[in-house]
């Protein structure tokens, strides 16, 4: 499993339209197994997105599919940057399809 | 809902013994909406585990379960310390029950 931990900044004031925007269409990615935005109580602009694909190449596929492409584009005006990102090897848990 | 990314250190040559207890005992924690489990590729000591519990009152619910209690003792002397434990307020996403 291919797994991304990232931290993202919205612009001031954005986080809410930005984390609409982040739940819009992640239902049909093939191979992602995870996917979960949260906002940070401590920072009123952060975004945490916990990620987990079957595998890396379902999860670079996954930014070329129609719908990601147009999320990314209406999003791209209100991120502010990424704080960090941060890869992983997921190895199992609750939350995983069986 | 209530969230937790956390980045734990092994003891070196022990993460994928810690990994094992974490993995075990986890299926019957009531409240637990995701609880996954990853190596990090960057450093062979570190495990990122993220959390998310439908409340804050869950998560410290599961702290007094005899299985994870039996757990945390099993890892304590394993566990080399904690880089950071980030709580978050989770929105929704993929990979929650519905």
């Amino acid at each position: 499993m291919y797994g991304l931990i990232g931290k993202m900044r919205a612009k001031p004031g954005k986080r809410d339209d930005l984390l609409a925007i982040l739940l819009n269409g992640i239902d049909s990615m093939p191979g992602c197994l995870s996917y979960i935005v949260a906002r940070d109580p401590a920072d009123a602009d952060v975004i945490w997105i916990t990620e987990v694909w079957d595998n890396e190449s379902s999860h670079k596929a996954s930014l070329t599919l129609p719908q990601v492409r147009a999320a990314i584009a209406k999003a791209m005006p209100i991120i502010a940057g990424f704080d960090s990102s941060t890869p992983t090897e997921p190895v199992g848990g609750v939350g995983l399809p069986r």
